[in-house]
């Protein structure tokens, strides 16, 4: 229960409105319009918690660093083309948990700058910075895998971490998943006691499983440049690669749920390193705290760049509505608001407001999306402040 | 003190938005707004007043007769030029107030078919509208004059209540503010004792004086069609007025601010009669009784199409929250908002919210005010039914 004789605790966890301004940006927005609304231009932290945000996705590293307040680790790793790269990885300041955005070292707009070879990608260079984050020790290994060029079901990362993939007579197979189906069996002897030591958790919004028609080769391969041909040798390779782990582990990973994303990366690590997957907003509150935040708060403040009827689920609003105590108002923020009364309702959010003061083109509101957020935060906290009846 | 035990009550007061949607239909979609946050649909009137409002400008009969759910009353009358017209007129339910706007007998867009004729434009044709309004015995006659085609001194109206404008040889003057130059002086004998019994109210947002520079001549007769030269023979005409009303009554209105509004048409009434000039807005509110309505509210809404950090002053949105007691939050909703948080902070309201839901044209917010203004009330009111404090 509240009081109106101390101050309110207010979290604001926003994510990124996408091409206008960072969660970490929008997080400061909406904290400065609380604190205008509370007059209290210097308001203790305890007050006003600032929780930016992520749904798991790209961007999520940059979210989990400015939740944090820390600096990313640099490490010199190669992109899915095997060049190098300096990729970016991100530890708790506690040292619980580190996260790894594999784009970082497999993303596609690194290697869209020359023609995609999507049968000889690799998730290597995600090994490379794997390694470095498990040299840290890090109980926790938040893995974030959005946006790959790749499709070797995480062979790559695999091999970097001491795991062989051998054909018929004994030899390792070459990166890339055109190769695998060459694959004869796998060879986890060496793998780095690390690895297997430490807790593996993918953060993984879509549901497609490994090979067939919804999988890996047939639904992702295309945008990473496979034409039908390319399909049809990554999906049988990837089939290859099911049958040799399931040898190998006695895990069936064919029909996994989600092992299709991301080119099959999360197969090889969930048959043989029992890596999680989980949605990636549940995973990052997990990774911010987000829960204890908003355990005794009196308002929680989200939001994102659009808020429509579909955006709830697994999105950041709903993350952070169902991880809030229900006697709690959760109130969103956002750059646009097609959802109805009755959606935002059915969400379980107190309400949604745009960041729109009258006619403005998208360029005009993405221009003045800082002071906007804000200017609209203010206002609702202003309301929620001469409010008509305690929380609870 | 409000108690979460009963059922709030909210008073919506809004202005209209100008070319969008009349005060009424502005504030039944609040209204409407205000019940789908309560989450009855229909919930008793009591819980939910709705006063459609006006600044006494344009428009404030229909806001009036909206607020008092009444209809019209219809007079024949005559316009400027002295051509029939059908004019409207209303009266308070309780018949203690009725209420005359004079541009439905000289208003200028009744007339700007033909060209316009500054020295013989009368409003005649209002005092048809205002002894039809005294038959009906209202101790009150709240008097509108915005928008006059005319600049006679209100000379027409006294006409027909009975008062004589005489030249030197004791004949009268014919119609029009361009005659009065040769008035000698004024015959009240014959004045209509209803008129003389009657409280008259003026609402009058401007402070011209009736000449000079910055007189009613000077500053409307071109947009009334007057060129220079008639600029000069109306000036003459109403300094010859002042001069005969004050030998006939004592009273010198020749500097009264506000009696240089609608071409003069408060001199003769407050030298005569006593007419009271007071800004529209406070007329209106005691019209419909808004000081009452408001006392013991909960939570008071109103808006305006356009809310900047000018249009504060002598508007609804000022008016109700001059007329609501402190402690008791004021909300506004307009189609846009570009008064910045200080501005909406010195005039005194809680929070001012836009309809707008993200990037959008001015016509299609104006094609969907109704419904936007009903979506925006509604997440209003649910933050302010979630807030952190009652009222108080």
């Amino acid at each position: 229960m509240t009081s109106a004789r101390r101050r309110p605790r207010v979290v604001v966890a926003p994510d990124s409105f996408k091409g206008s301004a960072t969660a970490a940006e929008v997080a400061e927005a909406m904290a400065a319009g609380v604190r205008a609304a509370l007059g209290v231009p210097g308001a203790p932290e305890a007050d006003v918690r600032v929780v930016p945000f992520a749904d798991g996705g790209e961007g999520t590293l940059d979210g989990l660093l400015g939740a944090w307040r820390s600096t990313p680790r640099v490490v010199r790793a190669t992109d899915a083309l095997g060049r190098p790269v300096e990729a970016r990885w991100g530890r708790a300041p506690d040292g619980a948990v580190a996260v790894v955005e594999a784009a970082e070292a497999n993303g596609l707009p690194q290697v869209s700058d020359v023609r995609l070879q999507p049968l000889a990608a690799t998730t290597r260079g995600v090994g490379t910075v794997v390694r470095a984050a498990l040299a840290t020790g890090c109980p926790e290994l938040l893995l974030c895998i959005g946006g790959s060029a790749t499709t070797d079901g995480g062979a790559g990362l695999l091999r970097e971490l001491g795991v062989r993939f051998l054909d018929a007579d004994g030899r390792d197979l070459p990166d890339g998943g055109g190769a695998l189906g060459r694959l004869d069996r796998i060879d986890a002897s060496g793998l780095d006691p690390r690895a297997a030591a430490v807790r593996w958790r993918i953060a993984c919004d879509v549901r497609n499983p490994l090979v067939g028609e919804r999988g890996a080769a047939a639904v992702f391969g295309p945008q990473k440049g496979a034409g039908p041909a390319d399909v049809r040798v990554l999906d049988a390779g990837l089939r290859r690669l099911a049958a040799a782990l399931l040898e190998a582990t006695g895990v069936d990973v064919a029909d996994l749920p989600g092992a299709g994303a991301a080119g099959g990366l999360p197969a090889g690590l969930h048959a043989l390193l029992g890596a999680e997957l989980a949605p990636g907003g549940e995973l990052v509150a997990d990774a911010v705290g987000l829960a204890d935040l908003v355990a005794d708060a009196d308002l929680v403040l989200t939001g994102e760049g659009r808020l429509d009827g579909q955006s709830f689920h697994g999105k950041v609003v709903d993350t952070v509505r169902r991880l809030t105590p229900a006697h709690v108002p959760v109130v969103a923020v956002a750059g646009s608001v097609s959802a109805t009364v009755e959606e935002i309702d059915a969400a379980g959010l107190t309400a949604a407001f745009s960041i729109a003061r009258g006619p403005a083109t998208l360029d005009e509101l993405r221009a003045s999306t800082v002071d906007a957020v804000t200017a609209a935060t203010a206002q609702v906290v202003r309301v929620w402040l001469r409010g008509w009846a305690p929380p609870g």
